[in-house]
């Protein structure tokens, strides 16, 4: 039987790595607590994001697709802020301690941790139904932070990427929709491996270029809401400007204005700026290797308007996702 | 049906109060990330610990105790590094969005937060079976970080408080000892409400009169266990020497001394102190209002020696709590 300390130290203690020039870890797993230092004039940006099986994921699901996906959502959270990740703890229930689900889910975990320079710092391991809780540490300058009650009237509204073919795959699993085999796969690539926009995120926040952001975990038109309502402002959206996933793309136009408006699970970023703005955007999405799309303006007035490609108004069924709702 | 935001709004989120003094929260709850700041030359404190129903409390359990226990259990990882508390996330999986568990658990929570000015910054909702996952930070001077691995031979052993009600009050909620329904009660109480030792490890930290500490949660012998391993060093510990809990107090001593060494869920502190510092700790635990008791030292040899009160050693069957172990 692999015991808790057994476990920790196989699979989540890794051999001393070259030291990082940025790294900010002064002490890490293995004590009481783990130590952060932070350089002069930042702060700390902090999210925690909790996935329980059978809710954010199906049973059975792949563990390195599942260790990426669990940091990615973290991340994607100090993208929305325009912060540098630093590190993150990991708190883990597990029915078992199952050693190839223990390889996997820290090999999925550590690539993506490694690529984004992420050190895991810390956590707690325990016997329960599974449950996956990440907190993510960044830095950013406060005053540089990309919070969501900044929005101001006129405003462009830019969107990340592209959206639906996450919310189409999960259709596609639950019979909902027939897609062609590789459609679903290239489909549940973008649910199963999301990747956050953390270099997008950093140039935006750094370089003074965007006011407000979230990322869209939820559906854009929920997502965006939430900064219509800090930021005491209304917003135009022009549903046929969003920019559908491929797979998404190839769809009726009613499933792909819904699913790009609402679909969920993008872990794209929505961000407002200023209109002078447009090519230092288009220079940061290219250096970045992250398209930008315009897709609205911030208005003064209260409320979300949806148009169409034309401009017209446009009424749609749209939800975003409540974990306590009926969805 | 009450929505995730709702809940969040109505459970977690409270009115701005009178600005603290020391507060370094600079954007709480309700954006992509909070952000914490941090005072000029010291590091974050950081831990995380996941508490599963049935694993570390029983179904049915007292919110309002476990909102306490929860924040109390990580509160106490900050202690152990001499850490002043800053600030907690909270993420929470539920059956179902129950406003007389969500009203107590809450209440708990918020009681024990404000009198360790640790504000809930973020954090996380969803349905799920019930998990409760906190991570808190503190501020700390690396330097003086009351860390495992700095224990030296000839140091003093200390313990704060006392041990084994809590251990008591499991065996009898189990049946495996009688108590007196007073008695119960009264390590019940130990079991259920834990008191994180922040002054006093802030005291140790931040006039260097401690070296090495852990928190006691496993039981004092293999949460002492660690601080030997990771100092390269040997402990002897006097059984007879450890504060037994007032009820443990009068129990024999077979179980006195069984529950006092490795009882678990204790929450005090274990810390090496070099022997000039007798004097200032004594005075550093009067001012913080926490007993503090030497029960033996460290030794160069490795291996923890138990002895008896006369100084005989002794063989105890004792184990420490593993999760993934067969208890």
């Amino acid at each position: 039987m692999l015991s808790e300390f057994d476990l920790i130290k196989q699979y989540f203690v890794r051999p001393a790595r070259a030291p990082q020039l940025q790294s900010r870890v002064q002490l890490g797993i293995g004590d009481d607590c783990a130590l952060l230092g932070i350089a002069p004039g930042q702060s700390f940006a902090i999210s925690s994001d909790m996935l329980v099986e059978g809710r954010h994921f199906f049973a059975g699901e792949d563990p390195r697709r599942l260790g990426h996906k669990s940091l990615a959502v973290n991340l994607s959270d100090l993208a929305a802020m325009g912060a540098r990740p630093a590190g993150f703890t990991l708190a883990l229930a597990l029915p078992a301690a199952d050693r190839d689900w223990l390889a996997g889910f820290s090999a999925g975990l550590f690539a993506l941790a490694d690529a984004h320079d992420c050190e895991l710092i810390g956590g707690d391991t325990t016997k329960g139904p599974l449950n996956i809780c990440i907190t993510v540490f960044g830095e950013v300058v406060p005053g540089q932070a990309l919070r969501r009650d900044a929005a101001r009237p006129g405003d462009d509204i830019w969107i990340s990427g592209t959206l639906g073919d996450a919310r189409l795959a999960l259709a596609g699993m639950r019979g909902e929709v027939a897609l062609a085999p590789d459609a679903q796969r290239q489909a549940e690539a973008r649910l199963h491996l999301p990747a956050p926009r953390v270099a997008l995120g950093r140039l935006l926040a750094e370089n003074g270029l965007a006011r407000a952001a979230i990322d869209i975990s939820d559906g854009l038109v929920g997502d965006l809401d939430h900064i219509l309502e800090r930021s005491g402002v209304g917003a135009t959206l022009d549903i046929d400007a969003l920019p559908a996933g491929p797979v998404l793309a190839t769809c009726d136009i009613a499933l792909r204005r819904n699913y790009a408006a609402a679909g969920g699970d993008d872990y794209e970023l929505c961000f407002t700026a200023a209109p002078e703005q447009r090519a230092a955007i288009l220079a940061a999405g290219a250096a970045s290797g992250t398209p930008v799309t315009r897709v609205g303006r911030i208005d003064a007035s209260p409320g979300l308007q949806l148009t169409d490609g034309q401009g017209a108004p446009l009424e749609l069924r749209l939800a975003g996702f409540d974990h306590f709702g009926s969805q």
